[in-house]
């Protein structure tokens, strides 16, 4: 048993999107198997079609139970789901069918994972609009898994690399930020990346933590967010025994980070951690005219279960293809699998 | 006259920070007289002071009118506001007469040009909390020019090499950005940037705006600025001819714009545009523990007068030991020329 891996169920996405075929060329790779054991959670039919598109031999192995999977290099089981119409499926569509399909993959992943079938969950891009279309009024995959995990501290957390970036609060209009940098939340959030760096091999990760204003407030000229909430929660954290500093002025934090200060860093809000992420881990092909190497992984913290994700989305001009990167994929399988491994997995 | 250069006053800076000492070193370099006739507005004891640090030989000849500047290499001409008592002055402290001189170089620079007697001004590095000290209340350089200047519609640009991140807001509390994100305003900074991106040789510039909010609404998810205000600007600014595109996601802009998709692009607020700009240009020395490589050029924009500027601080853990990077200075000081050669300079 020394070799066991984690089983990691991968949702497929929307199957209008690029979700399907990264899927198939990431496990028609036997470097995949080196890691974990992979099944697609979504519709056979589905991913039968997108083989051609992947240009991938693989033989499709339908279950209805994750015991029935092979787990072989050269087989993609994929617990069938049964719930898209190849006939009426456009790539690059937006479609209620479509988003229901998305939402039951991810809905299906979650429920396997709970009952410790599966020792993490991958997920592949949803295009939110098809599956808001669908009835389903989430704002992402995050607040899915908080609700069906009965989950209230959670957090999203960017890695590539030796860069870690945890977000105080993620999908709120920029106006409403202010409400959600509290003491509190920024502690628990330290605590959640403290946790996660541990996980990733870094036994006494040095955290910075950015300031909500421009130049960090500037000793409370421009906001008073610093002095009131994330001065405090600092403190409390190194009270704790926690490695933190801060809050530094955001444009200069994390070009520390980047330039390898930090072992992760607490932003306030979703485009304070992402847009240098992406920053650095995205590459736009000026000459394709599209975003190439998007690199990174997004991962939610404080769940009962393991769930990493992709960081990018359905890629919807490019989806059947056959072009997408699947780099992004990749890493989100191997962040998966060092988590389920630093969680001791369970199945056998 | 065909090689006449622009007239460019440096002011000083905070003279306990590093700006005295970055100006003796680029002044030393002949480089600096192909591109301008430079001339400090500051304190000449203070800057005979420096030269040693700086190790650099010249000779300080103190002025009290721009005619009187030599303009030569291995001179450094120095327009002498005997305001610094040395024996008082210590590097990397703040103080109001530190302050203060740093308030006066400024005012005196905004003076000169506006008299015509240089054709653009070139900041170094303030320390605000020693300019408050001293009783001037201002955020920031931007912000002084714009009183004194007489100016309501100005704007900060960031530029280095082909980027260019015009703010629509600077210096406000993140709480109170998106009271600062009109579509009027919103269409003159994309006025504000196109001139600039002409003047730096850029006929047609392509310009990229960002949304205020993640995934800019995504549809109006997550706020509103970007239906009611950001798109309407956007659409006024393509009936007037301007080459507009967005709002895009702000994660998703500023990787498009380092792979060179736009000429220029817009940020809502101060550290949108400054985190993705200081990530490509700072580079954190993590042997060192400091900053490094801080490429990057501050220019306002809509003033009767030019005023690039250092993107860096006062650096006062640095400062008197001679090792500061006169890349952002040199810098300046090319942009400050270009536009006054695209304004066609007016001294003889």
């Amino acid at each position: 048993m020394a070799n066991k891996k984690p089983i990691l169920g991968i949702t497929m996405g929307d199957p209008a999107g690029i979700g399907p075929e990264i899927a198939a060329k990431v496990i028609s790779k036997k470097e995949t198997f080196d890691v974990c054991r992979p099944i697609v959670i979504g519709d056979a039919v589905v991913m039968k079609n997108v083989l051609e598109i992947a240009n991938v031999l693989l033989e499709v192995n339908t279950v209805s139970n994750v015991f029935e999977a092979k787990f072989a290099p050269g087989v993609i089981d994929v617990f069938d789901l049964r719930n898209v119409d190849i006939q009426k499926l456009e790539f690059g569509k937006i479609s209620a069918m479509a988003g229901n399909a998305s939402f039951e993959s991810i809905k299906k992943a979650i429920d396997l994972a709970l009952k410790g079938e599966l020792d993490g969950t991958v997920t592949g891009p949803i295009q939110k609009e098809s599956m808001n279309l669908a009835g389903h009024q989430f704002p992402g995959h995050t607040e899915i898994y908080a609700t069906f995990t009965d989950t209230k501290d959670f957090a999203m957390l960017l890695a590539y690399e030796d860069l870690r970036v945890i977000h105080v609060s993620t999908h709120v209009p920029l106006r409403d930020v202010h409400t959600k940098v509290k003491k509190g939340r920024i502690l628990k959030v330290i605590e959640l990346l403290h946790e996660a760096c541990q996980s990733f091999g870094v036994e006494s990760p040095k955290i910075g933590v950015a300031g909500l204003n421009p130049h960090a407030s500037d000793g409370g000229l421009f906001g008073k967010e610093e002095k009131e909430q994330i001065i405090p929660a600092i403190k409390a954290a190194n009270r704790k025994g926690y490695m933190v500093e801060g809050p530094y002025p955001p444009d200069v934090l994390f070009p520390m980070m980047k330039g390898g200060y930090f072992d992760g860093c607490v932003a306030m809000y979703h485009d304070q951690g992402h847009i240098p992420f992406k920053l650095i881990g995205f590459e736009w092909n000026n000459v394709l005219q599209r975003m190439e190497n998007v690199r990174g992984v997004n991962i939610t913290l404080g769940l009962p279960i393991i769930r990493t994700s992709v960081d990018h989305g359905t890629a919807f001009e490019i989806a059947g293809k056959g072009v997408a990167s699947t780099e992004a994929l990749e890493l989100a399988i191997d962040y998966a699998a060092k988590l389920a491994i630093g969680k001791k997995f369970k199945t056998p």
